[in-house]
């Protein structure tokens, strides 16, 4: 078994002689056969947490730490109380006494400069987690169970967890304690069938053997199988997400629609998940309905063009862009001529707007050819306009409660600036800024999406005057 | 129910309205289900199947044709006995009338020149095979488990097979029945748990459901997630797998040995296992042992160059070329310069060896600047050599047993030509007929692969002699 270990050592957990190693040993058969096994080759520390659950678990922390000053092993010992952790972070008993494990380990690895954390998975775990996800109702990534070395991790970024033992059985670990003559503590609540995983070791996967002989085996070999499957996605998914991750910024993160559109529906759902994970990192499982939600509301928005998702997270479509933000984010609005004040513009004349936005206003002599021009016009950021006879000062600035426009196309039908907004799917965030261009308290134009009716250029018109926005940047 | 199933039939399923659907009626409320909502819309042809194992199977026959004739809707009866079938093919009862069933149900289709076949599977069957393929150790092909179409399918390339309820639940499948008064027939052999698949439906999912309530709808959930992953990975494994199939031929698959290293393991064992079933198109579950195997030789090659990988075929590496093919396939040779006979070739001259190959010699004059080339010739068709003063006429034939050959760069030491042959991987195939150029008894070269050290060009050499092997294809 040594030599089977020691290449899964240096290869697939890939630790190196030099650098300390986090082995966290409770004790109990597994890791006190890793620690037996980890301290011939490399430079260990032998990490011991105390979930303050079992009164005799100090014994237990005793008996590791005599474990490693017998074999000459630093040893380091964390403890707190699993309970008060659970009514606090609303975990179950098992999900908490994990985490803090886990952040105690990590703690050691900095303190330590470790290399890498190594826990005592074994085969048997890995049957039983693989088991466990599948009824929980997990995709691949569930599935293809745990990784001999996973970075980065929920608990660090730069250290790995590694686990060499994830290839050997319990049998086998069993084995080798009595070979080594080891004498492992017993820890009760491993019996214990109220906690999931155990009636799942104990009860269901002993079942599930009685209708397929060497099912376990099958199974640790399907997890194998579909590791390198997602594998493969992954990678497929970092590249595209490189690709589109340009615009993303703090709290929020922009897929194209048509990057959406031309991808399969597997590598869709990946990046919309990236895109959750990346938002909210500490979210363990994200749920499939969130995930067919956003991915359903990018192909058909909802009227208001934005919907909730969960997690505090928000979804929205503004043009081309599927925009998905924290509840609170600061989406980028430098792309837009967003404004607070009003402004004057004499006609003709030319309005700086800030941030690189510049309207402008001319009078345009030869009417006669410029009529069908205008009428062809296929540039929302330019307008044809007719303000009569004379040329006045046009006034610029947000919308006001009460606002009426009359959109050209709509037989002078008015409404309100709002229901106009909404109607033609003004991004929520530009509609309180957005300039609009007034003659008295009439709009004339709505820059970016439409001329008001009533100054629209007719076979009548005798002076035109050619409105444009544009961005000097 | 009805809408819901009328979009999978014309989306998932893509049946149109005018052809024939043949669909299997076993007369259960499964397929009688389906018969009664199909009917509505399409073409169809009411299909049942006598496995000839119960006595009043035959009831249920006239049973089921009654209810299509009330329908006005033709019927079609197939029979056969499972258990004759079960003997001669050494498959499982439930195997055995699979088989059989599905191919009088694409018997049918052809006769009546049938869109589609659809069968009645729903929602807990998926959810049972899904829970059968885990069991047995499938990878992501068996854990997405069935499809809405399928097609090809192992019965027909052209006619799908469809599904249309595989979205609906059993009780909702009750529910409908009840609704509209229909009256299922009762397979009783539908209850015996010493059926594999009835014991999981009666046992194993409600047990399972006991450990995580919602059970089955998360593992429907998960393997439609599974799907998509499965579709990409297929996609992605067809486009490596249309590149590289140009040189594949009857009974032999080619792969490049370079695009295995230079793809990932997931694509690299979907290429292997769609080698393997484009050269047993029958068998149904490939083993993942075998293409582990497969994958380990290409990287590690025996020294043999060769290996069984069972079902009747072997690997073989030739150069960089990784040859799956069965036992008996003639490969391909017509890229090598193969011969059965002796020939003579003057000095200078030139000799057609057949199949395109020419091997010609010729004098240099100018020794002095050529002696330098001879020495960094890169090159192994072609050779420098120095056949000593006269210019004699060499023999160019296959090897015999003895031949002894003294490779360049060896010492002078002497070798088997068989030796030699191994050493240098010379692809088996190749080594009976490979032209070996001779002067006398002696081997000057073994154009492609070294030159003999006794001909090599010495400071000493007064005459220099090119010898070069080419194709003029």
């Amino acid at each position: 078994m040594f030599d089977r270990i020691q290449g899964v050592m240096t290869e697939n957990c890939a630790l190196k002689k030099d650098r300390p190693i986090i082995v966290g040993v409770s004790g109990g058969a597994d890791s006190l056969v890793l620690m037996h096994l980890m301290l011939k080759e490399f430079n260990i520390v032998v990490a011991h947490f105390n979930h303050l659950i079992r009164p005799e678990a100090r014994q237990d922390a005793l008996a590791v730490e005599s474990f490693a000053a017998n074999k000459g092993v630093p040893f380091t010992l964390g403890e707190e109380s699993v309970f008060e952790f659970v009514e606090k972070q609303n975990l179950s008993v098992e999900e908490a006494g994990r985490e803090l494990r886990y952040r105690f380990l990590f703690d050691q690895a900095k303190l330590f400069n470790a290399q890498a954390v190594a826990v005592a998975h074994n085969a048997d775990d890995q049957v039983e987690t693989v088991m466990m996800h599948l009824m929980r109702g997990s995709g691949l990534d569930g599935l293809s169970g745990m990784t001999y070395r996973l970075l980065p991790n929920p608990w660090n970024e730069k250290i790995p967890l590694v686990r060499p033992l994830l290839g050997i059985w319990r049998s086998e670990i069993v084995a080798y304690c009595n070979a080594n003559h080891l004498s492992p503590l017993v820890d009760e609540t491993n019996n214990d069938t109220k906690y999931f995983r155990n009636r799942v070791r104990k009860e269901l996967i002993p079942e599930l053997e009685t209708y397929v002989p060497g099912f376990r085996h099958r199974l640790y070999q399907t997890a194998d199988l579909l590791t390198a499957d997602r594998q493969l996605l992954e990678e497929l998914t970092a590249k595209v997400w490189q690709e589109m991750s340009a615009e993303n910024g703090p709290g929020y993160v922009i897929i194209d629609q048509r990057l959406l559109n031309s991808h399969s529906l597997a590598l869709c759902r990946r990046l919309i998940r990236r895109a959750v994970s990346e938002l909210r990192p500490g979210a363990r499982d994200i749920d499939f309905a969130m995930v067919r939600h956003a991915l359903d509301f990018a192909k058909n928005p909802t009227v208001t063009g934005q919907a909730d998702l969960g997690l505090g997270l928000c979804i929205s479509l503004e043009g081309d862009q599927v925009i998905i933000a924290a509840r609170d984010a600061d989406l980028p609005t430098d792309h837009w001529p967003l404004i607070t004040d009003q402004y004057s513009l004499s006609i003709p004349g030319e309005l700086d707007l800030g941030a690189s936005w510049v309207l402008r206003a001319e009078i345009l002599r030869d009417v006669k050819t410029i009529k069908s021009e205008a009428r062809e016009n296929r540039d929302n950021y330019q307008a044809w306009v007719d303000l009569g006879e004379k040329a006045p000062t046009l006034n610029v600035r947000p919308r006001r409660p009460g606002d009426r426009f009359q959109p050209l196309g709509m037989g002078g039908k008015s409404m309100k600036i709002s229901d106009f907004m909404i109607n033609e799917k003004f991004p929520r965030r530009a509609r309180v800024g957005w300039p609009l261009v007034c003659m008295g308290a009439e709009i004339v134009w709505v820059p970016g999406y439409r001329l008001g009716e009533p100054f629209r250029v007719t076979p009548a018109t005798n002076q035109i005057v050619l409105l444009k926005l544009y961005s000097v940047e």
